[in-house]
């Protein structure tokens, strides 16, 4: 009878009721109350006060501009010590803030041993273990370097790494190349296959894909990550369209750069099956972009957030390059089949970079595939969005979703905003089993600690005395 | 203040009002008027109680089944000539229900031009166009031949067409290569660029996929258009998450299959450059699908829609091979810079097969970046396709939309709701300029004609006495 529904957006402020017969009649409806800033807390909206000032939308706006105008480009791949500044041979980068071995994470630890054998600094992994424990190895964070790491994000000197450059800023960013799936170092698995398999990424692949980069003169990252985003990504749990658009516009450079046939081969099988390839330059493109942050006095954007499977850890960019940190939480997400959430690390990894950059959960509306993924319905990953829209600063106009009739991703989340509303950054993410090896159990969602962002309020409102 | 707003989907049966004031809000909305099936026309009414019978259910119940089950995989690339059943050394096939050459529109006039100039049977336009209207040259329909080409769908005899098979049912379908963006065969250009391309795609291009094609032993088409839907594309006017996807897929094994690197990095190219590469591969895919309905007697299915320029044709399940045509409709849409409706041919090609499968226009809601492309808003995406589960009579599961909580895409046409509805099928195309040989000019939406509908009613009626 020609009878078509048309989805809207309503807000309920009012009547209940109203709302009670909207969703028995199953559609979606929020039933919005009003809510004092801050939950009310005398002391929280103290701080938000004297937080409320020119300086800081000033500081803010200048930020927001930099992270706007950045441009990130794939310019090469290089060894981790020649590449990352201050990196050192006796030197593991991993991912989040600060962590000591003795409250390092099972899959962490697990990465510390296959980078230890990597490196022939072990012949086994009670001795790799020894080594670690003996203080001979410094563990510093990917953030600190310019770098970032999916899950345990361990960084060895050898390693190649993606070099990332901000065309419009100038800076570099960092980042490992993905492994694949499976029995991968990032979940913390160090056996045999692993260490093969990171031989022929620093063998085969790396110097391959570098010929390949050099041949297409670098490789505009931004326009992928935008063009993925109206592909069904979200550039963090979901990387197949980026991915299969960077082999696409590849390929034809790759096969120009003098390779073997047989190279070649390895190289596009790998490209084949890796649909999170892209991940690692995603992640990278948004650390140079949130990098522009860096020593921004009396703004109070987020510039970083990042988990070790312990704690979680905020940069911000009035503060310096302080952590603020608390207990990393759990992401709640499905399952494999065989897994239970018991099983499970808490968050982990560098890879809600993503976030902090506007993309990954805070593009969910962009990635309505992905509730098969992390679970919730599409519905909610286009509620996740628009809540995100709450705690940012603008709108990225180089990244727009199309479910939100083009409305760029939120971008910039403001220390202040999250305070004020009390709404946490959501953060797409996978689940690591807690045991390390053993890799990726899930994936779901999670939101960044509350905890932080309170620290980050009063270390920003003793700046201003 | 934690407000989000809520996607919702509500049919306003009632008061205008309210929905006037939901608009005013700047929510969609769609006022629903009941109207009396076939608008009440008594003499619909008639023929469609007629068909208000055990044995049509049946009929469309066993073809749908048909349809559902269908699992398009490409296994080769084959001359025309030896490929597409029926086919002859004088013969050209060509989109659309049949039409003689004083009949035929400007770009398909160019695009035989063309064809007569590859196949060597004329040295100049002017001679080969005094030979296609002597009548030494056979103009047929691709559709009787199995076969589908976008746009004029101009096949000669000597072109290589993809040759993919219907893994459950058995049945064979054809298409052409796509030859790419500008100067191109297909919107009727004939000069040498063009013919210089086609014999590239013959003699470099069609055996290199062959090869690659062999060494991966086929490759399932039905998988990549599932995950192409769940990536933005409708797999019609929207292919570069399937050509992406196919490209990734593909390009292992064309490096297993013995080429040279040279030629490996021209069709690796030319795969880069080609965002529309799987258009015809969709399309053959449907032909597959939708002619596993070819003599179901009884049925009210849609077997077949498409337009040569002049005309549109529309083929039933239950009617044999009769055409039942009316004539082309124009598509509104976005155009190019520089064109403007007039410049603009009627509705052109068998890509219209897509709908009739229940993808491209009738999955938009897979795909709301598209709508920068054809105009309308990504709601209207949503709500088009919405519309035409009215007309189907079932939801395939084999294809899935993550924005209508992967509710299966709108497969199915049958002829008798149509006409109760009056829904005509939505056709989400390209536009043609009416001169031969100047190309796209824009893309956009149009209906099939009803009277093609109420033809095909009349003679399913009298199937039944």
């Amino acid at each position: 009878m020609g009878i078509t529904r048309a989805g809207i957006s309503v807000v309920n402020l009012g009547l209940e009721s109203f709302a009670k017969s909207l969703e028995e009649q199953k559609v979606g409806v929020i039933h919005v109350e009003w809510r004092p800033p801050a939950g009310g807390d005398p002391e929280k909206i103290k701080l938000l006060s004297l937080l409320e000032r020119d300086e800081v939308d000033r500081a803010n706006r200048e930020g927001i501009e930099r992270v706007l105008k950045s441009q990130p480009v794939l310019v090469g791949i290089k060894k981790a010590l020649e590449a990352i500044p201050g990196m050192r041979e006796d030197m593991f980068l991993h991912a989040g803030p600060p962590v000591t071995w003795d409250r390092m994470c099972g899959p962490m630890r697990g990465a510390m041993i296959g980078a230890a054998l990597l490196e022939g600094l072990a012949d086994s992994p009670e001795g790799a273990e020894r080594l670690l424990r003996s203080g001979e190895i410094i563990f510093e964070p990917c953030h600190e370097h310019s770098a970032v790491g999916p899950m345990a994000g361990v960084i060895s000197p050898s390693m190649p790494v993606f070099v990332v450059k901000d065309k419009a800023l100038g800076n570099y960013a960092y980042s490992n190349i993905n492994e694949g799936f499976g029995k991968v170092l990032r979940f913390g698995a160090y056996g045999p296959e692993v260490i093969k398999r990171l031989r022929w990424i620093e063998g085969t692949l790396a110097p391959a894909l570098a010929a390949g980069i050099e041949e297409a003169g670098g490789i505009d990252l931004r326009n992928l990550i935008a063009r993925a985003l109206h592909m069904g990504d979200e550039c963090h749990n979901r990387n197949v369209a980026a991915t299969s658009l960077f082999t696409r516009a590849f390929m034809p450079h790759l096969l120009r750069a003098g390779l073997s046939n047989d190279i070649v081969g390895e190289v596009a099988k790998y490209l084949s099956e890796t649909d999170h390839f892209f991940l690692n330059l995603s992640m990278a493109s948004c650390k140079a972009m949130m990098d522009s942050l860096a020593g921004l006095e009396g703004s109070s954007l987020v510039r970083a957030m990042t988990r070790n499977g312990t704690e979680f850890g905020l940069k911000v960019a009035g503060t310096g390059e302080e952590w603020f940190t608390a207990p990393a939480p759990f992401v709640k997400g499905l399952y494999f089949p065989g897994y239970k959430a018991e099983d499970a690390n808490p968050d982990l990894g560098d890879s809600s970079i993503a976030e902090t950059a506007g993309i990954g959960g805070f593009a969910m509306a962009a990635a309505p595939a992905i509730v098969q993924f992390v679970g919730g319905s599409p519905q909610e990953a286009i509620d996740y969005t628009r809540e995100m829209y709450e705690i940012t600063v603008a709108k990225n106009g180089n990244f727009t979703i199309p479910n939100l009739n083009f409305e760029g991703t939120p971008t910039g989340i403001d220390v202040r905003k999250v305070i004020a509303t009390g709404i946490a950054p959501f953060i797409n993410t996978g689940i690591a089993h807690r045991e390390p090896g053993i890799g990726q159990i899930g994936a779901g969602l999670t939101r960044a600690p509350m905890e932080c962002f309170e620290k980050a309020l009063k270390r920003l409102a003793e700046e201003f005395g």
